[in-house]
């Protein structure tokens, strides 16, 4: 995420200003994931998970545990402390303090007024600084909240709401679709959870199609993805921070937890799940009802719960089949 | 539910009046569950599953099945008929005639003309005898009906319909959420189902929120609950009289069905479901995708479908996965 | 489907227009399923799987491969191709170029405008033609798309969307539902997809319910049918050309893949989920949670992934549960 089109930083901040025990002077231009961080950034490693990220990430600072410092490159600044995300949570709400709520946008105005030539439906609404290419068309009662992008030749339903999002060319939206709403990423405590900010957006890359009632979060700290000629099917749920490659196929129903990747020629059968950070390889495919809870390499096929490969998933129920039957 | 804020109570009736074949001219004020009848209301018994409720229930006349009579109390007036439910439905009717239809509200009016200092969004509508607290925010497009009552320091966003809904301090309802409308039940018949009065309504108890795309169904004769601090991801499905403690976390997509109860600091992975009329402890987590069908006790971890303990479905997977390499 | 209220056909075309190399000079009248097909029309036959409803097609011609010729009828007119459902594709677009896109309908007016007597609320849209029999209510910001019929005493929500559907009596459609957007059909190709057209409606028969935001999307070349006093509960995805008998349950989240029919008097639990193309017969019933990748024949029990016998289903699991046990 190069730059950020829809929170406003409100860095640079001294790296003594963003953590009080400090007395380091050096200036902190943004916060961003151990992948995006560049020379001049403060980021986060809270999980041996992401060891590899953290041993080749840039970035100038990094909040991280004691225990895992040891992985960090030398020349990153090491602030240890105990609750990682929760120190994370702070340090991005001071560069971005609008991030928190999830506020709509209240400044809305019929599109007409904005848009003459647009082939739009009645009650849609637009946000300031919204971008609209030429032979898009809109349907009813749609909103599109401030600097919200979106390409030429897109189709956009009725009912469908649009914030923190980027369409690329000939992207279909269909009614009901919710995308770029904060994704459910919180830090649990009891009496009063703390919000986590989600400083990221959604882009949708071209020739695609999001289903009715599908709903596509955006990023916390990084982007979600959804790649090029990629098809989403009606009640899709895509969690922050997902990224999904070209070509997929994704059916009815199916839920992709918070920082899953996906690569390309991807097909998904109806209801089924992915659980959160795995790396599902390029030319999967996975069976309907599916629950994924491993990566899953390049060119397999896979079925079931937990998702095993296809071959072994019926010699199981085969095998099952046959005991069932002598009892 | 000690008054009802939403739907009138015709009553009180003669016993002899709503049911024909008694000449019993005892005054009867309410219809309620076993659990929440007092002295001065009826009730119905139709499951040995609620035994333990039946024999300890306050109600003054009970609607049951001849054989279940002997575990109500002795004072309790017991009426024996055959179809219980249809039964209870066609009373429930005569205190709360307007109770059967899910008919939206007909006399809404733009918020500002009501409420005018509240930040809301264009083309939201508000039904009379509506509460909202101070520093709420609302969104676009949104629709409160008649008698919800909103906190304090409430977020609600785009696309909201909220009817029959009392909503706590600090709660935050996503874009396209429906809050309150009437359960799924009803008296299956050939050719016309019996619709089943639902006189219920909804609490979010404080510092909760409610997902994109969630549904939360209204309960028939009780409440459903949502408790405090208890946070639903998008897309999930709470159908009627479900009880939610407090601290839960509920992933995507995830679907409890009528009248189950969940305890304190309750955690469920994405997609899973839970069976009607379960009781599910406290601190117990349920993996993603994991079908529960069974009572879960305290401080459990289960997964899987039917979902057992976390450590039996671990041992299950590895012993079929070393019969598959066998083979 | 005998005639469409919804897609105007451009035909008929003589078949030397349709197919580039032939110079066959018969008029086609219109597009059609084999099943629906008569004298005048053309037909498409992709698959084996097909083979019975292919040896008794009336089509006057059909679009299949070389190896499946042999199974139409001898006067039947042959007309082989390498990828059937492309050509069908371009073929339909002939007879029906409005229905590749699944624009909305731009020239809506407020309800009021048309129907000055009925009961409707705030920022409801109507299109033109439709027709809304007496007694019927409508909610709030709801949009009726052009040529849509609902029957006498509906009762349809508020945000609710209706196109290509036709409702018959006394059908209740709850707030959110989106019913008649084109269905999840294309021809997958690289860089760009080939969207398939549908030119189907949804037909909603009487005294049915269909659930808060549940998705019913328009079939292909056939129609979509929910059968009578047959409820949906909310979160229901029902997919195109898919066709469910009389006095059926459908509980909340279950998803039912395309061109799937069931018979009459199924009860389906919740988040159940039916692969396409699958026939499930009268009187059975599926366990909630179950994903059913089979033909079911009358009167069984199913359940499980994959949905197997209920009988077998439990002695599995208690097999199961026995080994865990012992080790």
């Amino acid at each position: 995420m190069s730059k950020n089109p829809f929170f406003k930083n409100k860095g640079p901040f001294k790296l003594s200003s963003l953590i009080n025990t400090l007395s380091d002077d050096t200036l902190i231009f943004d916060i961003k994931s151990l992948n995006d961080a560049n020379d001049k950034d403060i980021t986060f490693f809270h999980s041996i998970k992401y060891k590899e990220f953290a041993q080749s990430t840039k970035a100038l600072a990094c909040i991280t545990k004691e225990s895992l410092i040891q992985y960090l490159p030398s020349k990153c600044i090491k602030i240890p402390i105990d609750n990682v995300l929760l120190f994370t949570a702070k340090v991005t709400e001071q560069f971005y303090p609008d991030s928190i709520t999830d506020n709509n946008n209240f400044d809305l105005k019929p599109i007409h007024e904005n848009f003459k030539n647009i082939i739009a439906g009645k009650n849609t609404l637009v946000g300031s600084n919204v971008k609209i290419g030429t032979n898009t068309k809109i349907g009813h009662n749609t909103i599109i909240e401030q600097n919200v992008i979106i390409g030429n030749n897109c189709f956009i339903g009725s009912n469908v709401i649009l914030r923190n999002a980027l369409l690329e060319d000939n992207v279909h939206v269909l009614d009901g679709a919710i995308i770029g709403k904060k994704g459910f990423g919180f830090i649990p405590n009891k009496e009063k959870n703390y919000r986590y900010p989600h400083i990221g957006y959604v882009l949708v890359k071209k020739n695609s199609e999001i289903g009715s009632c599908s709903t596509i979060d955006r990023g916390s700290l990084s982007i979600t993805v959804i790649g090029e000629n990629t098809y989403l099917d009606n009640q899709v749920h895509i969690a922050h921070n997902v990224k999904i490659g070209n070509n997929c196929i994704i059916a009815g129903q199916v839920g992709i937890a918070g920082s899953a990747t996906l690569g390309n020629n991807v097909m998904i059968g109806g209801q089924a799940g992915i659980s959160g950070h795995l790396k599902i390889g390029n030319n999967v495919q996975i069976g309907g009802g599916s629950g994924v809870i491993k990566n899953i390499p390049d060119n397999t096929k896979v079925m079931g719960y937990p998702a095993i490969e296809i071959r072994n998933f019926l010699k199981k129920n085969k095998w099952l089949t046959q005991l069932i039957n002598k009892k």
